[in-house]
């Protein structure tokens, strides 16, 4: 099959557009409309075999989370999403992988109401890079850069389920998952990102980061760019009740601080926001906790509390290139 | 190194923005301006290592040309460079590597006007991912579907010599190469793709397409989207003198219409568009051919004559996955 009519058949399924695509895929360049008065935001990430799922992980779950995690960073910036393109290097044409691969990713656009405009399909080893792009009323995106003193530290669902969620990959090869089990590999695989409770919420918070590498590694990017510190309450942790279950509380705490791959928002507002942030996310059907405050004192420290006493982390967050 | 400190050390390096760049490098999004009444345009390209490029390709040709073939699908929309994001895989932190790299992506973000506003590094087998943004006034893209019967069809620059640089590079290895060798190699390398003479060009053409996959490939797809035929003179497809010193005529005209990799423009524009055309390309020192004419009958059909007489090509175009 040459590359023109795989691409063709299998991404080209009908999708959820806003009408801001003009020309989708098949030219040389998608052409989008950017409505007035906003501003166009956009992010890559790649998954690569391997590294970001298992080899055999299903091709729809990875169709999926490609496109989640991106849409992630959009959720990050309060963002509406507008579109998305997709590049994937294959070692070879499997078309069994590519039809269910095609529907993973179908329902992910369906999901978060994000067209695909265009695309690169190359012979390579399975790699699969999603650059999403999104717009935002002028000058409301969440920057990391924007937390105030004093701000509630928030976030969104719950937290350390889908590092749990690693380890189990490998067992359900070979034995059945229990129900516990089952709900904390789904967490991994198929990431849901708030990302219509993030559009209102840009009018609420001044700061948001998505966690992909971990509570503590993320919310260090906003004390970072803010030029602030912040205390985090270790009892306020929103942690699953599948999580602790599986793992317990100890490691349950650890997960949720160096995890990663959780996909759900870290942001920060005013005191006096709180009641709208509780409404907001009661609309949406979204779980929203205060864990912590941002403070000016020793800019860029982070502190752990545990009843009043300080708590240690065992380790700090995750990195692509360890040392 | 850690991720985050190589992402900065090398891909922070100082860039010609167009003031349209709110947030650049450093938040889960970047946020960028879109003037008024203007769309936007954006495409997606992947480099694998030893498919797109030689193994032991230096990093910045690398680079350089990683950008190059992506701002080549802007020029074809006739659109203004915005930004672009990079999505990098590598196979293990080479510093020496990375700087190469870095040195050559800057001189290719400097040479188009085109600032880094993104990226995503990971782990993985070396793959290069760049997705390009630019804008074209409201309605103004210059499309593969809006030919017009009548139309002249004409080709930027030279043709033909990638496709035969290709076989010189492993030559180039071991041995000297002669000055044509060398120059039809650097067409290989570093695409320079007519981007500030296309963005003038939208007023002038009614449709346009880049020449990367060969010129009778991707004028197929003018031809099929405007549902329409070609004829092509043989005798005026603009080869290099390199070219044919190198390959003779014969070899040459088949890297022309088939060889791809050449990062040229083929437009279609009216009869009435000639004058204003050629003094465009004057002014911005780019090279205009015009090769032959849409026609209406037996659309999809390209007619080559070389003489008065049918020529016959050997092969049709390049693809990816071929049978």
């Amino acid at each position: 099959m040459k590359e023109f009519e795989l691409i063709k058949e299998y991404f080209s399924f009908s999708q959820s557009t806003s009408g801001t695509v003009v020309e989708g895929i098949g030219d040389d360049c998608a052409v989008l409309s950017v409505p007035d008065k906003r501003q166009l935001v956009t992010s890559v990430d790649t998954l690569v075999d391997g590294v970001h799922f298992f080899s055999d992980t299903a091709p729809a779950d990875i169709a999926y989370k490609s496109l989640a995690v991106n849409v992630s960073d959009l959720a990050a910036m309060g963002a509406k999403p507008l579109g998305f393109t997709l590049a994937i290097a294959l070692p070879k044409v499997d078309e069994a992988w590519l039809k269910a691969f095609s529907s993973g990713l179908q329902q992910a656009s369906n999901d978060f109401a994000i067209p695909l405009i265009g695309g690169d399909t190359t012979q390579g080893p399975l790699t699969i890079t999603v650059n999403v792009l999104g717009s935002v009323k002028a000058d409301k995106a969440m920057l990391r850069k924007s937390a105030q003193l004093d701000d509630d530290i928030w976030v969104t669902g719950h937290v350390g389920d889908a590092a749990a969620a690693l380890g189990l990959y490998e067992k359900a090869q070979s034995s059945d998952l229990n129900e516990a089990e089952s709900y904390l590999l789904q967490r991994l695989l198929r990431p849901n990102p708030p990302i219509t409770f993030a559009k209102k919420l840009a009018k609420l918070a001044h700061s948001a980061i998505d966690i992909s590498d971990g509570l503590l590694a993320d919310l260090g990017h906003i004390l970072e760019q803010s030029r602030c510190s912040a205390k985090i309450k270790i009892g306020s942790l929103p942690l699953s009740e599948q999580l602790i279950q599986c793992v317990g509380l100890e490691q349950a705490r650890e997960y949720a601080l160096n995890g990663g791959d959780d996909y759900e928002l870290c942001f920060t507002a005013k005191h006096s926001m709180r009641n709208k942030i509780l409404n907001l996310a009661e609309d949406f059907k979204v779980n929203v906790h205060r864990i912590g405050t941002i403070m000016d004192e020793e800019k860029g420290n982070l502190q752990l509390v545990l009843n009043g006493k300080p708590y240690q982390s065992k380790r700090p967050g995750w990195q692509h290139f360890s040392e």
